[in-house]
């Protein structure tokens, strides 16, 4: 049992819209990620969204409006809410989702998660 | 639907040892909670309890050992496990644990967690 550092975890891959495990808690995963760009229009049927912008800044598209998240902001995208993240610059996110969440929304086009 | 902005929610209250919730998730609260001194030995027997440092130092102290978290570190306390958070100086937690979850591990001595 170890703190998690999230800096050092950051630090352990470059890849963008690909989310790294770093937790479990109550069957969900814990996860960081690097955004840049935008991602894709999808939703979850069965579960909320959690989104922790640790560095840099997220725009969160809605089809009813935008919500835009600097550093030390979060928010809860609710389930069945269509969503496209979207970050100008590189952005340092924490993630928490049901493990097993296809990021994508959809299991066909999903990256697969993985501890580290 | 608007960002959580986690600093202006920490200017907003003094006590610790007094979670505030800031967010909704799949079922659980999201919490902000000023750390300072010694809190007390508890367990949650049914959920796992998520400790994310924003601000300051905090340990968590448990039967096996202690795991000290400083800004940007995570724990997550598994359901069951004695522990005891301890701040020496003033620290800035994120909480999330299931709504209702009592914060001293007892209805009896827990305190009312308000919307902020």
């Amino acid at each position: 049992m170890s703190a998690v550092n999230l800096a050092d975890k950051f630090a352990q891959f470059d890849e963008y819209w690909s989310p790294k495990i770093v937790s479990a808690f109550n069957g969900h995963d814990v996860m960081v990620a690097k955004f840049k760009g935008e991602f894709n229009w999808h939703s979850h049927a069965d579960t909320d969204d959690l989104f922790l912008v640790l560095e840099g800044e997220v725009t969160i598209q809605m089809r009813d409006g935008n919500v835009t998240l600097k550093k030390g902001e979060m928010f809860v995208v609710p389930k069945g809410v269509e969503h496209c993240p979207y970050a100008e610059e590189e952005a340092h996110v924490l993630l928490i989702e049901p493990a097993g969440t296809p990021n994508t929304g959809d299991e066909a086009t999903a990256v697969k998660k993985e501890y580290i």
